[in-house]
């Protein structure tokens, strides 16, 4: 299912070390002003460059295909193409072979029957994130002035991220991470239950990200050890603001108009330049694989504008449904 | 959103104290044997009654509506229906005057203008739940010999889960607990990579369930502190079983034959006998607000049946999707 | 698939003489005023009685299970029931062995081998067009001040349609018809191209009723004859209104404000008194088959609120979805 | 809704003379052998260049920018890109100001407000039926052995087709036609009641289609004179073979095996080059139109291809949610 969304609405296709990866947005209001420049900060953001984070090089330039007229929006759909340079494809019978652990390989072979292109993940590579924060940048520029800021609190474990990072690239090998995500200047009134729950949404999209092991809205599962006297969030003003915020802003899966606070789990990247013992179905025995190639050692570093994307995206498409953004968008 | 699913597709409708609460499950294959009694056995495991659960009695006889045709399901669209019996309706103007802490009822003004049935947290209430636990065994006798266990196995953080409850009953308190799943005999293949990988459709189902804060996956928020040379699962048979299970049976959104294992978070009860202070809109002041009627003190104890229903439902849905269910089902 | 709808959803369900035929409607807004009386007119103006149709006789009360609260809406899904009192159900193997020629007997047995509940027609029966009324009564509320009106314009080809009827009746044979639907004061903008035209959506769901042949939309098949230079319809004020309405009121698949006008082909009721040849499976070869039981002579005479009633449907959607019906209904 | 189809799914993308138009189709199986040059035969025929059409001039070659790997497909999603060559931007303003009959002119403005790209029609132009096209070669291949002709069989009333283009030319007018489409080697138990009925389905994406004014299937509105006497198909042998075809291949919304059969009516092409009298916005009356600009004299006869590729795409999506085509494709 290479969609998500009733009204804004993302479709996106693509493979790692093929041509392209891109996005198609319908359903976007006409009439918002949107320009290459638009996407820069936070495309910037995801790249890799810093210490650990890969070294592949991409310029990840945005081409604007359809949709967008004399500088705005125009009702149609829009399509976003990112064109793949720095390709390097790689013998592809190695990971039918022997599947490295971790990773995708295996089942790609199991659910298409060896006609994937696994090059560097293929449709699975976190290259397609690139798609998911394009389309947040338009998203997050509909639902303004909710602001969204997520970023990395903890690498390994550790709340000295720099240092934990370092750590695992001297070692060749890679750490997880948690990010949080917060949304300020929420309005009331978005989610649809029973099934739309804001959670259920938010965690749909989270869980499409390569990597994500675990999400929790609030207090999370803190809230597991807790007694109600204490979680439960008193009103403490007619803009229904809480005291505390352990429901991070939702409830019955509806915001409440309190800040949206979740935050997510990722593990340690697959790549890692340490060997590893697994099966090689052509020997049919355990075999030392050595991984090449290029890898991030904490993906996590990356995840902070895709994880803010997602929310964008879904906060845009609820606030659609709930007539808070007009479907001919006239703001400056 | 009252629905959800693409080929087994399930809807629902009802209030905690309305006439009914119901499902319509649509793309049952034809053929598959189903009688009222099969919803006994995990009808009965959700239903209070035990410590710690509400004295609200219902019988919880389910009436097959359509959709079964001498014994077995026909193709056509197939209603379950739960008559309430017990209703108690409350005095909804009190809960838009001072919503309770925790519950939907602020966000249900919002949303709603006022119009909702909110006796009993209305369309909000867990007792929507009996209707996804329904559809939930139509979908685990389809899914067969795939076998799912969910159990509580911490309340309050503590292991000792009686001993828990117990306590919070005491203090007229509540307590939140973590619950596991498990799902044996697991294919392969399973998932819909970019959008609908299997964590993105089990999360979404298990968010739409009330008091749910958090999900995660195999290793989960662990892996967020682990290394990747550790956290990687080697694959140790020519089946694809794995040493380990960090991924939860899952890689790259699809099912890898070993077990799928998730846990999640469940907050304390919001309704407890402690009296509270909130906002009184028509006062215009924080107030004491005493909360009178049934509740569960460790809502988590339900839950059980209830995440094994989301997790059969989705895995109905991807089997279908993927040819491993047959559209008709001519199994003994 | 038992659904329709991206905001204003509707599913069915039921089988003609299983215990009830019945509607579920999500997203209706809340607070639109709704009582079992405002079916009334359009159920009765489906109800058989009048010569030329089944002399089947159904209350056809319809019980609101949920989603009104104080005789208004509530925003949860609102589920309507109709008993089905006056059952018969039919010797099923006799459809299997020998299925009646215009009916759906044999690709039922083809599709859900042969597990469907076939009595009556079982989900294929125009009973369920019960469903489709009710839902319709709930949509026409909504758009208004737009008012439908369809009505059968032509019996076997003939304008005088009483006698036309009668003939046929007094033949035992059955006649087929043509219903126009004219919805008038129409907004313009609704329709959500490429591809949900009004045009494709209005199509989808009079073609889901059983007995459906053909539609054409203004000018229609008569369209296919013309030049353009007579086709184009001149708009001649600044409200946009043409001169001519060749376009039906839709340009693009959009409203263009002029009234929506369109017809449907209307076959014979496929049951007939007449004796068929027709294959039988258990012989293997080809004889005399008498069709029992109830039947209409010209189904074309109870189509027209079910037409209305599929347009309403269809409109209330292309409304929430831009924006043109707010999602709280706060109208006297 | 630039989507449509629920395992099969395409979404288009694109404006007549933007950068490209072009489709994404999701859900196809892995391992169908894809190359452009299997493009080339029904792109052909759909182009323009004989008497009667546009003289607009594209080379229409596919790109295939990611859901092929060595020559199949890789189960990941299949993005077509068609480069638009010949661009002339028209002068947007004076569509404002002077809508064309017939065209989406007045009602773009009505529904984005006066941010669409219009040029040549921008996101409605005919141009995206290209896209289409390219799906449905895709959709074809896997349906095999099914084979599907769509004719022109009327122009401007007339059997006589190209004298009748001829004339059309020559008065510098345009004429409508029919075409009708025949699906052969048919299996039965594709369809998916009740909403998504064949010709549901194929009426829905059919009328997406520019310029289309009706459908009708089997017998259509011919059905509406006649008795059911007449009208009934009698099964003459074991594999359901029907003596006549009146139902064009569909019982109750499901396909029974015989030929598909269905026909489309086409309008004349709104663009003449006529001089006509409406409404100028600006002077707020009245006034003379002269059309400059390419177009089709008889856009019905660029249609059969199209009307084609829309019946392979419904067929090729409800094969695959009948499991009559398999997930990953083996074949040769």
């Amino acid at each position: 299912m290479n969609s998500f969304g009733r009204i804004f609405r993302i479709s996106i296709f693509g493979e790692s070390h093929g041509k392209a990866v891109g996005v198609t947005v319908d359903g976007c209001p006409a009439g918002l002003a949107l320009s290459p420049s638009d996407f820069e900060a936070d495309l910037s953001r995801r790249k890799s460059g810093a210490k650990g984070t890969t070294p592949r090089k991409e310029t990840d330039l945005p081409t604007l295909i359809s949709g967008v007229y004399e500088g705005k929006t125009s009702g149609a759909p829009l399509t976003i193409l990112f064109e793949n340079a720095n390709i390097k494809p790689s013998d592809y019978n190695n990971l039918v072979k022997q599947p490295r652990p971790g990773h995708a390989d295996y089942v790609a072979v199991k659910k298409f029957g060896g006609f994937a292109d696994y090059s560097g993940g293929g449709h699975f590579s976190g290259r397609l994130t690139l798609a998911l924060v394009a389309a947040g940048v338009i998203a997050k520029k509909l639902i303004a002035p909710i602001s969204i800021n997520a970023q990395i609190i903890e690498a390994g474990g550790n709340k000295n991220i720099e240092e934990a990072v370092e750590n695992a690239v001297k070692s060749s090998d890679s750490i997880g991470g948690i990010v949080e995500c917060q949304a300020l200047n929420m309005p009331s009134g978005l989610g649809e239950p029973f099934f739309d729950a804001v959670e259920s949404l938010i965690s749909h999209l989270v869980f499409a990200i390569p990597a994500i092991k675990g999400i929790e809205f609030g207090s999370g599962f803190e809230a597991a050890k807790m007694r109600g006297g204490l979680h439960n969030d008193p009103i403490i003003s007619s803009e229904g603001t809480t005291k505390t915020n352990n429901a991070g802003g939702i409830n019955g899966g509806i915001t409440n108009g309190n800040d949206l606070v979740f935050r997510v789990a990722i593990k340690p990247t697959s790549s890692i330049g340490l060997a590893q013992q697994t099966f090689n179905f052509e020997s049919n025995k355990v075999e030392e694989l050595k991984i090449v190639g290029r890898h991030d050692a904490c993906i996590a570093l990356r995840m902070p504008p895709i994880i803010e994307a997602a929310t964008a995206i879904v906060l845009a498409d609820l606030m659609l449904l709930e007539h808070q953004i007009k479907r001919v968008h006239l703001a400056g």
